[in-house]
């Protein structure tokens, strides 16, 4: 029987979303389900076969190619192993092989910045492109790499680390234990420290006006004019633009995606980084290279893992 | 007849240094010459062709595979020109056609940090890895990945740009135009404008004893004991040891090798290094990736360019 349809599953802390997709990238049939993680390891298996059987009930399991899962990391990607995970429960915990005990069908298992890079590769900004680096700017900075169009992963499956390089000597603490990481200047918690820092400060700001102050309440009130919110964006958006920059010399790619939360921060995240490409990034290489906004965004991590499964299934 | 040999040609702004190597790296016979760049592009190639002429006299063209050229960038590698370079008379340059075209083999070129990149691989101390990243530090910045066990161009061929990559914001000026580049702050003229920079302060050191001060008097100071220099080489090497940190957190490589005039510096080199290596990458990558000296240095570029042939020649 022709094989017209994968699964893809976006294994998350908090919820589980699974979808049956074609092998052009359209969602056939979609299942969401929390995750529960404090339930413990069997619980939450237990939870992405059940999101598995709710997409598949209509299909012949013949139709289907394969498997793909996305999950954070890091992983064992040859095994089909979790390793560890700040917010799942798994340790060590092979997750591939009960899936494809029960299915009898191939499957696979990537990190969530790889198969997010793969859905934009497959199905998103990306399409039609060689070599193409994703990045993604939220509450961390995490990227992953098309190269000669196939994702390149690394000797230990944790290629483009690119939150942790150095940017600034003596710089702000990052939560790998460095000091002056990308992410500890340009992510959304960057944004956000400064803004509290701001806060406990004796400067004048809008920003006053919130109870709880995140990214989001840091872009609203720049917006609107707040000398302070405007400060701080310019200058933790610089560094994320001196991410794509960097990135940019180093790769060579065609195209730079970037998605994530920062980026729905508005017009002023794509013009402060297009501003520090163009000032730090080699001309012959920025030429050639365009700077495109993720498509995918919610769906990145489902489409994704259903794109690891058509690409890996063959 | 069976392909025993390639022809390897290092061109260099003084120098065109080409051998007769056989396919595990053995140069069998080698013929250097002058560049005399001053004297225009024909000359150029007629001494090109000159220095292979010298090398294959004694074997039949069937013996030989291929021929590979490492020449400084940019380069169209695809098309075998040499787009520009500033110690070469070339602008546009179609070199290998005419080299095809008189001996009727296989031709190849390509920039000097990719093929120092490949002698390393293939013959030098990243020999067995699948994963490899060279960097060369002297003047400049250059480095040269293998990647899943080919050497990575990019989508313009000038990837690895990584002398280029920003670690300073507002640090000092690069020769590219921007500021804060690695090269910057942590080449061997880095060292050298920083030895300047403290001669012309009015601080003691035994800097003042020569008339010209480089990299390599400053490293010959430290050794001794001055202060001065000793604090040169840390701010500059730790820079080196950034650069080699943030690769190792992008690549995810097996192996770093380093080679340039600046590891010759001695042991205080490999220690910085390794410091910031371990301070600055993240356990689970670091673990897995050793930080080897470059074994070939002088030939190198020569051994490269036949490797190129090798690779390319099949």
């Amino acid at each position: 029987m022709d094989k017209k349809y994968v699964v893809g599953v976006d294994l998350g802390g908090t919820k589980i979303y699974t979808a049956l997709v074609d092998l052009e990238g359209n969602i056939v049939k979609e299942n969401t389900i929390k995750t529960e993680a404090s339930k413990g390891e069997i619980s939450v298996l237990n939870k992405v076969l059940e999101t598995i059987d709710a997409v598949i009930e209509d299909v012949n399991l013949n139709e289907i190619k394969a498997i793909g899962i996305g999950s954070p990391g890091p992983l064992d990607v040859e095994k089909g192993v979790i390793v560890a995970s700040a917010n799942l429960p798994f340790e060590n915990f092979n997750l591939v092989k009960p899936i494809k005990d029960k299915y009898g069908l191939p499957t696979f298992l990537d990190n969530d910045a790889n198969v997010a890079t793969l859905a934009e590769f497959m199905f998103g900004a990306g399409r039609g492109t060689s070599n193409m680096i994703f990045i993604t700017a939220s509450t961390g900075i995490g990227a992953g790499a098309i190269l000669n169009g196939k994702i390149y992963r690394g000797s230990t499956s944790n290629a483009l680390e690119i939150g942790h390089i150095m940017l600034m000597k003596d710089g702000p603490r990052c939560g790998c234990g460095n000091t002056g990481c990308a992410e500890s200047l340009g992510s959304g918690t960057a944004i956000m420290k400064r803004a509290k820092e701001a806060l406990e400060s004796h400067v004048e700001t809008s920003l006053r006006n919130y109870d709880k102050v995140t990214a989001r309440e840091v872009f609203v009130e720049a917006e609107k004019g707040d000398k302070v919110s405007k400060e701080i964006l310019e200058l933790s958006l610089s560094y994320l633009g001196i991410v794509v920059a960097n990135t940019i010399n180093i790769f060579d790619p065609e195209m730079v995606v970037v998605g994530g939360g920062v980026i729905n921060g508005g017009k002023i995240v794509f013009d402060i980084i297009e501003r520090e490409v163009l000032n730090r990034s080699l001309k012959t290489i920025r030429e050639n290279c365009k700077i495109e906004k993720a498509e995918l965004e919610g769906k990145a991590g489902v489409l994704g893992a259903a794109a690891l499964a058509i690409l890996e299934g063959k």
